[in-house]
């Protein structure tokens, strides 16, 4: 579905003639024999505001959060189905903007938008993305399968995305997931959509394992004042894996951030200060308003 | 992703522990060299009314016209995919039984229920399905491809949905789509869910001819007083497809119900009186609050 089909499909009253889509489902090839399929829905007020965010920002985020959960497996995006609730308060034109902006996103993204569904609401803004992938060639990584004395890697700095509005723009690991599954054995992924600090938790809990995190190793942003800001915040959208020591010189030229190991004690956390002194770790991440 | 997985999907603060899901996304083997997808989103007071709907009806008819737009292609369902936003104000236990009701209808309809996103709003309870299907080895029927003198036909009694309540249950046509693809050759096939005024409007479109339809063998629900209500009410969900005339006989066992013909006046219908005379119908069917 192209910019135009998508705008198209809005709702007449609103926009104007209502061309109907060609078909009652989208169709696009698959050469893989197995395929990865995801969605997230996003609310205004929760995962973004539309009184701050432009429809432009919004269809970014709406889009990255799902290939980010692609990325967290090694596989590849390749198509997108969108579907929408817009607040019957908001201008006019947002809709259209929106859905001008979101198809530009997926073009820009390299995923075909295979199919949509336009609505209005008296609630506030709903938007749902489902994305369906390939699998890397060497299989997904999962977030089960951390081994004991495995590191513990990050691929970005943490922290502060939500205080600093970065949480719009997540970043795409396609690539680089791809590039570290190539090259390595990746025992265990996930993405940081919560905050390391229950991210991590769910690779310990899939693995029956622990970890240790090493305080001074941890990557933060340069707006990031305290660790545990980078441990707790949320929206990070960066990768976090398990991986063997022998990888440690090919991780690092990938640029991945060591910050810790997987330990024998199941789903504990412990940091580790600078002096050596070891603490557990209890606080979760970040919770979204809407998973209350 | 089976019941119980779904179920964990829900929030903690709400229902108990929140055991995480597996992965990012779900995997699932595709056999074939292509796939149909497409996803609907529907709204409480919109598609549907949870204060005179159980959770169990609405998870219902939420997976149906998902599976309605596979059959109208001739597909076949292979996996969904839900996110959901219950609105705060529902009874406790509304989300819980409508997921747990939501994976049984996937299983009774032999789908698998691949992945999940639930959250809580302050709006109205909005239902986003995704549903990803193989198409028909003899390849996808498609709403184009209508010709001058085909037969156009429904695959049942029309009218009356919304009044009696008969929205809240879409027939599952797949395996008729599959058997009336397997013996003929159809030339365009829609799913009737805003009305066979609107719908059928969509073929004429998409193959730039008209339709003329016999008043008198409209097959209507026993509940629907006058033929209009038959042409433009909304979500029978039934099929109307065309084919020439040579399939009339198999198509007449299969129990399709011949309603009129296609005619060489591009987006016109007409309506055929027992008297044999024409008149123009300009007529639109059912649309929906959500659209406007």
């Amino acid at each position: 579905m192209n910019e135009r089909e998508l705008v198209d499909l809005l709702p007449k009253e609103q926009y104007g003639v209502l061309i109907p889509i060609g078909d009652d489902c989208g169709e696009i090839e698959w050469p893989s024999s197995s395929l990865l399929a995801s969605c997230d829905l996003l609310i205004d007020g929760e995962h973004f505001d539309t009184t701050v965010h432009s429809p432009e920002q919004i269809a970014f985020k709406c889009l990255r959060v799902n290939i980010s959960d692609i990325a967290a497996m090694a596989g590849k995006p390749v198509t997108v189905l969108l579907a929408v609730a817009f607040s019957r308060k908001l201008p006019g034109d947002f809709g259209n903007r929106f859905l001008k902006s979101f198809s530009r996103c997926c073009e820009a993204d390299g995923v075909v938008l295979l199919g949509g569904d336009t609505n209005f609401c008296d609630g506030p803004s709903t938007i749902s993305v489902t994305i369906i992938g390939q699998p890397h060639a060497k299989g997904s990584v999962k977030r089960s399968g951390a081994r004991v004395s495995d590191d513990i890697y990050v691929t970005g700095p943490l922290g502060g995305s939500l205080k600093s509005g970065r949480h719009m723009r997540p970043p795409r690991r396609i690539e680089l997931a791809q590039k570290i599954v190539d090259s390595i054995q990746v025992h265990s992924m996930i993405d940081l959509s919560d905050g390391l600090a229950t991210d991590l938790r769910h690779i310990l809990k899939e693995g029956h394992v622990g970890a240790k995190l090493y305080l001074s190793m941890i990557p933060m942003h340069a707006d990031v004042e305290r660790v545990e800001e980078a441990l707790t915040d949320g929206e990070d959208f960066e990768l976090c894996f398990t991986a063997s020591r022998e990888a440690r010189s090919i991780l690092s030229r990938l640029g991945c951030h060591r910050i810790g190991e997987i330990i024998d004690v199941p789903e504990k956390i412990f940091l580790e200060g600078e002096s050596g002194k070891l603490e557990i770790f209890e606080l979760l991440g970040f919770e979204h308003r809407s998973e209350k």
